[in-house]
Formats: structure tokens, sequence, C-alpha cells
């Protein structure tokens, strides 16, 4: 386990918010998108979600629309959902599950679920059409922890995943994340900048303000990162609790055999661009956030528990959701009213508090990203 | 009658869609205005729709709004809806009948319906003011086999009417189509390119896959083009009913003395920019489609009968309505993913298979109209 | 008073509406804000509905969002609605009192009445940070015959608020307009440019036309204007009934000793940028414009009456305000279909009636306030 600091330690008085063309301005949003949206990793959810091969689901990534599959050999792919033909969208349904092919509603193109041309009718002896030629354009994939990760970039390639993932390299698996179970997802439309969201994130300088009844379970001063610099930050604060729930008890099968006091801890992660995890002793819930534009997300929440807890006595998973469906509508509340904030001609960029050194974090991080 | 030729005739392997931007660029449809919009000519219905003097009705077209009206000589006119006062919108009912003058609702200002100013309180005496500078101002109006087409260029002529209009001179003449009556309109708006209807309209090589009612009334490879080249293009298919509609049946007093197998022939012609018309031997059904921007249009569809059909026994136009609504709401769909597709990053031009030679050259007349 | 001119005694004839662009290009828009909103004085209201200290109400203006208040001293200020802290907007519900300060939702960050930050939680020991940096950002505001104005501009002086007011000083006095009520409130919206609302304000040509009701209780060729140049226009018209009011009868107490036939008069008053008034015997309705771009604009109306009106017997607003509710609505159509008008190439400048003197007389300031 990491070394950790405690968040007073990185504070540096005088850090000031960024300022307000990162949250406004189209041409900013166009640079993190060749900055930071085609060079880093998307997170669009959990393996389990598609674990039988033929399952997928569709995901809009800034524009894009994903088909998110598992083939036929058990390995996640990502396809473009535009056919060779006419380009036009293959699949509809937003999430099931292919038998043997997938087939555009159009005109009967069909591929298989490779995404190889399998089926083009009239075109099997037209002079120098190639079947080879027509696949499904596919995104690149990678997987961490169970998380399935695309990049949507067709001009270059995306920065390397295994080096830029290997500090969090073994950082789940107390929790045996890549076993366990989605069993619930919300989705929320916000009127924010996707970056105040990771903002919010990483403080609990809020807590006692907007979450009361998260601030009776956890100690907002307590606990300390263990990633304090770079594209990924975090740490834990410690539960008065015994999880992040409303009634304050277990809610679930714990998620593995926690021992020196991550069974009293709630872990959060934020991994740049889209990853928001929040990690109890008893389930795991994550946000995954998709820009829309300067001003506009869409953030996709689920829940994930121990494989066999359905089965066990004392599942109460309603008491996990109803905690941070909550707290969620309150978060994102306040990332609305930083919107529409910082929308005026009067606002400046502000000092942040000994409580948000991961903020300035973020903040360093990015700015360095964006380049000159 | 013109010569026919199998569609496959004239297929040429490797012919390929239209690159991304022909469907998502402000640029492009600001090009289009220019080549295609202002220079030819738009349809905005039949004259039986106003066959009396003083009856009128109200057409969109490209944000510009007209008063299509005819006036007590029963000439048919085209007025821009602008008061010569305050530039206030004059008429605000979509349809109705003027009785002898057309009044502006805001100062009372007063048109005679051959557009002259006619009243205008305390102007009478106003040194200077002549009534006659300031009529309504009229756009170009012309006649073709009883539809009305009109162009609103303000600045030049359009492209000379008769000599467009030359090849399908008497076209229609076998369905008495001046003659006909239109009994039946419906509305729809599509998140779609302009020129995804036409080429969706001008191939049957998706019937089988999304109009299974359609499909078993015709014969898709069946039939043969006798426009095949330039803004008007198209030919017929063999029906293997009595007509296109939802029995199968006849539904209506036929059109005409229908010989040389026009009796079992459904033909279809698609004129540029805007006129989709679908002959049936006992109806007309025609789509007027008025493009707003790249990715959005309006399709007005209208039904047109023999004028002593409803007076006779048999008549029964909600087969042919129910007809081609389920099958345009078909249609429709396939158009908007098609331009829910184009918008991917991954989309890049495909081929053309031998059923869509007519595809081919609606791009080719296309790309030559739209010039360098 | 004022020496009175007849209106039409202003009338030159061929002076023409405005051109096109000035309702509808962002460009002009974006010029209007630099020369016309930026340096003028928006009214918000009246100082009687923030009668007590603390007392407030929320104000949009131009994508800015103020808090106007009465501070502890009586004096009234405008905040902009952003907290120093991160940039949240600090204060949603649109109107309230506050009790000794003003606290951010987000992080309790708290403001004195006066602005001052006198509370942030973690940050008393910060070094370098000082309080008395990061007051709440103020708009420039001024008081003239009770009503607030205000201007947003940060960057430059508006223009000097006596200098530009001194042509109405004294104007309401007779009306005792510092100390007159606010008994109701009603905003809509509108799909026009703000000064389509100016204009149909400034005559009364339309009336027979559009409003038969007030057209019975004014005569619309009476009356005189008295401030017939520059940013504030008006003048009055004969009452032909005891005021404006759905039944002709006073409906409240009058405003004050009217002599000299101001008991018969209905005066009105535009005052550039936004407030329209209209004064009657025994109330004013005011209208507020607040412009979002060249086609929309939100008008908040309000109506004020003596401040014993209501504990006198016969008090009926509900008289007045139908009246002007119905009135208010068949304008704003005109207004309506004025900008759909001129958003045709077939709009032209028209020529203006000699019952349109004061629109002409508005369009030369406005052009001149423009600049080249």
């Amino acid at each position: 386990m990491s070394t950790f600091f405690k968040t007073a330690e990185t504070f540096i008085p005088g850090e000031m918010t960024l300022p307000q063309k990162y949250y406004t301005s189209p041409e900013v949003f166009a640079r993190e998108k060749e900055r930071i949206f085609d060079r880093y990793w998307f997170c669009v959810g959990h393996h389990s979600r598609i674990a039988n091969p033929g399952e997928y689901f569709l995901q809009d990534i800034l524009g894009e629309n994903l088909i998110i599959l598992r083939d036929r050999q058990g390995e996640i792919r990502a396809f473009f959902n535009v056919c060779r033909h006419r380009g036009t969208r293959v699949c509809e349904q937003p999430e099931g599950r292919f038998k043997n092919s997938i087939q555009c509603d159009y005109h009967a193109w069909t591929y298989a679920l490779d995404g190889k041309l399998i089926g083009a009718p009239f075109m099997k002896d037209v002079p120098g059409f190639r079947f080879e030629d027509f696949p499904l354009r596919a995104a690149h994939v990678r997987l961490w922890a169970g998380f399935i990760f695309v990049n949507t970039n067709l001009q270059s390639e995306p920065l390397p995943f295994d080096e830029l993932f290997a500090p969090l390299q073994g950082k789940l698996d107390r929790w045996n994340a890549p076993t366990l179970k989605v069993m619930h997802r919300e989705r929320y439309e916000l009127a924010s900048n996707w970056k105040y969201i990771f903002q919010n994130f990483n403080e609990c300088y809020h807590c006692p303000t907007i979450h009361p009844m998260l601030n009776q379970f956890t100690d907002y001063t307590s606990g300390a990162n263990d990633l304090i610099e770079g594209p990924f930050l975090g740490g834990y604060l410690e539960l008065t609790q015994q999880s992040m729930t409303v009634t304050g008890r277990i809610c679930a099968l714990p998620l593995g055999d926690l021992t020196g006091g991550d069974d009293k801890r709630a872990y959060y992660y934020s991994l740049l661009p889209n990853l928001l995890l929040n990690i109890h002793p008893d389930y795991i819930m994550y946000h995954l956030i998709f820009p829309h534009d300067p001003g506009h997300s869409t953030i996709i929440s689920e829940w994930m528990f121990h494989p066999e807890a359905a089965s066990r006595p004392g599942f109460n998973p309603q008491d996990a959701i109803d905690f941070w469906h909550q707290t969620n509508l309150q978060d994102w509340h306040v990332c609305e009213l930083s919107q529409r904030g910082v929308e005026s001609s009067a606002y400046t960029p502000g000092w942040y508090t000994p409580r948000e050194t991961l903020l300035a974090a973020f903040d360093r991080d990015y700015l360095k990203t964006m380049g000159g």
C-alpha cells in the first residue's frame, strides 16, 4: 500500500482557480478535445455489464456513438456505430445481445461480432469490391480493474495505456474490482463544465454545507491522499459509521478481506478525463463524465457489488443507491451554480483553501497537459 | 412515352457516396442556397388547394414566409409576407380566403390581391409618398402539371422554367395531373439533410428491409427508369397488386385511361430541389421537402385523387393514406439514422450498389451544379 | 411644466424605418452592448419593492445576475451574484430577505450586506489572504423618482447619471413617484428585438387596429409630446374616461393633487435603454425591457399605486392590471410579428407616417449613439 500524505501538506497559499475561459470558451473546449479527450482514455463502464458473448451497449462520447460489445471469443470491442455502405447508424437499441452478427436495418449489410463485413446484398459480384475493406471501424479498447476504457481518435495514437495506468496497478485489488457486478445505473444531465465535476469530487470542504447526511458518516478533515499529482488523484476519508449508506450500515457482502483499516475507510479517486471512483467496504459507486460542450455534461453513475451479494441475507443495495443518488443531486446542483457564476464578467479567479489541495493539483496537471 | 432503360445498365462500380461535409457543413448549405435553392424552383403544392379567387396558404421556404394565393382573375401569385410600412408579417392564419384585400393587423395598411397598396391611414397627403411604390413584394411563380413552383430570389433571375421543365412536358398527362384534387396532407419534421430524403426515394434496395408492406405489392428488382441523368430522375416499378394501398386494392376512380401497362405500374420521379412524386393508377402522393439547415428538413406530403372520386362508390382514400403514412415514417426514420451516422468522424464514403444507380446520378448532377 | 408640441409638427416626410441589420445582426447587438447597454442605465424596478433592510431581489441583465438589496443603513446596492471563492452563484431564491449576511451555499463563504467578506472557513490563518480583497463585486446604482437604475460595466464609467437625467428632474413630482408602492408584477418573454418594443410604445397609430379597448378610453390623435429628441421621449394623450382601466373608472386613490388637466391625461415616457412609463391619475404601470439577443427580450411590467390606496374604499387594482395585461399581450404580439417580418430578405425600410414622429426621433438618436 502506498504512502499517504496529509492533504494539508501540499497546500500552497495563493494558488487560484482557473480563469473564466477554461469553463466557457468553445476554443478551450476544442483544445481540450485535442490535448485531453483525443489522447486520454474514456471509461465507459465495467465489463460485468456485458458478461456474455454478443452482449453490447451503446455509448455516446463527444458526438460519436460507439457499440461496446463482447465478441464470441470473449474479447471486449468498441465499434463506431456507422455502416460502411451509406453511413447509416447500424444499431439503435441502447443495449442488448447480438446473436451472431450485427445487421444494419437499412439495406441489411451485415457484420460479424469482430466487425468484419459478411453480407451486402448485390455486392458479391461487383468488380473491385472487397468485403475485407469495409469492416465496422474500431475504437481503441483497454481494460483496467474490470473497467473498460476507449479512445475514439482515428487520426493518431492515444497515450500508451500501460504506461499511463502504471501508478494505478493493483490499486483496486483489495476490493476485487474485476469480479464485481454492476447492479444499478443512474443518468444525470448537467449544465456544467466537466472540470467542475472533477473539482467538486476532489474536496470535502463543501460537505458540511451541502451534504448533511454524508457529513454524519465521515470526518471530512480526516484521511489522506496517496495520489497527489498528475492525471490521477485521490485518497481516503475515515468512516465514522460502517459504510456510506442511508442507515450508515453495511448493505452487502464485503468486497474483499479488508485489513489495515480499509474496512473503516471510504476511498475516492479521480482519473482524467472522466472516471470518479467512490470505494466503500461493501460497494463501489463510480461516475462516468461525458462532456458535450463547455457548459454541458452527462454523468452516468453505476453501483457495483460483490458478485454473490444478491444471494446473501442482509443485501440491501437501495441503502447505497439512495445515499449516493441524494448526494449526487446535491453535488450536481452546486456544479451548475458554479457554471452560472463563472459565466459572469464579475468572475475572477479566487484562492484555493487548505482543504482544496487536490483541486490545485488538478489544475496544475490540466494546464500542463493543455500546453502553451 | 420515353424509352426506358434497366436501372442496372447505368451502374458504374466504385462510384461512392458523398463526403461528410455535404451532409453536415453550414458552408456547403450556404453554397446550396446560392447554387440550387436560389436558382431552381420549389414546389409548394398543387393548385387545387386554392381553387377559388382569394384562397391562400402560407408556406415557409428557407426562412422566408410566402402568401400563395389565387387572385381575382384566377392567377396564382406568391407574395412575401412582409408589410411595406414597418416590415410586420401581414398575415398569420396558415390558410384561408381573403375577401377583396389583404390587411396588415398592425396599422391597417391594405393590399389588393394583386399586391398593390390600396390603403395606408394618414399617408394620402404625405408629400412624395406614392402608393404604387409599395406593393407586397412578389416571388416568381410558375405552374407545371397543376403543381405550383416558386423561386424567392430577389437579386437575380432563376433558371428559365420552360427550358428546365422541357424534359417533363407531358410526363403526367396520362394521369390528368392538373385536374386532380388534393384531399389529404401530412407534415413531418426530420432531423436529416434534404439529400438523404432524395436518395432514399431513388432506390428500393431498402424495400425488403424496412418496408415489409410495400415490398409485398411491388417487385423492387422490376421496372426501369426513363429519367436517368440531370436534376429530374425516376421511372417505375411493376405492381404485383392493383395499387399501393394497405389492402393492395384500387381505392378510388382511376386517374386516366391508363394503357401500355401503366395500370400495373407505380411511377416515381424526383425533381430537384424538393418534389418527390409517387404515381399510382388511382392516386398521386407527393412529398415537398423544405430544408432548414444541413441536419433538418420539413416534409409536407399530399394525396391527390380524381376530382370525382369522392362521389363514386368504393372511394376509400384512407387505404392510400395509411399505406404511405406508415411507409413514410419508415423512410424518414432511416434518413435520420443516416444523418446521425454521417456526423461521425468514422464516416467515409461507401460504394453504391447496382440497385442505387439513380443515387450516383443524383450525386453527379448535384456536384456539377454545386460547381468548383 | 414643459412646453408641449403637437406630434405632427416634427414630422419629416420620407424618414424611414431602420435597415434590417439593426433588428437581426449579432454584430449590431454587440455594438449596442458597447455603445448603449454598457453606458446607459438599466432600470430594475422601484425601490418600494425592497422597502426594508435586508430585502432583495435577483435580476438578470444581459447574461449577468445581480442581487439588488437594501443594506442595513437603508442604502440600495447591487452586487454581482458571484462568490469570490470559486465563482459560484451565491444566491438562488429570486427574492427574499437576508438577515445580517449573504452566505454562499457551497462552502459557506459569507458576506455582509455591504458586500464585505466576513467569513471563509479555514482561510483566517492563510498567509497573504486578506478578507478585504474579496468583497462581492458591485454594480453602479442610482435612483430617480424612486426607480432603481444600475449599470454593470466593470471596465469603464457609465454616462454621468445626474447630467443624463437632468431633463427628467421633477418630471414625476406631480404623481409623487418616490412614495408609490409596487403591488403587481407580470413577466413576458418576447421573440422580438428590444427596439420594436420601444417603437410600438411610442405611437398610438396602431391603437384603433389592435387595441379596441384602449382606443375607447383615449383619443389617439389628441395630446402632445414634451420630450421629442434624445434618449428620453414622450408626452400625453387626453383621456376620454376617468382612467385606463377595464371599466374606464378610477380604481384607486389619486396619486397626487393633479391640476392643469393632468387628471384627464395619460402620460407616456420612454427612457433609453429599457424603461417605458405609463402614468395615469390613479396608478403608474411601467415596463422594464431586458434584451437577450437581437431577436429575444424579456419584459417585466409592474403596477404602482398610492401607498395608502389599499386601505381606502373603492380600491380595485385588478381593473388596472387587467386593462394593461390585455393591452400588453396585444402589443407584444405585433412586436413579434414585426421581428418575423424584418427577418425576411424582402424587408426594406418603409416610410414613417405623421403619427410616428417619436419613432423617427428614437431612430435618429439611436443611430447617433451607435456612431459610425
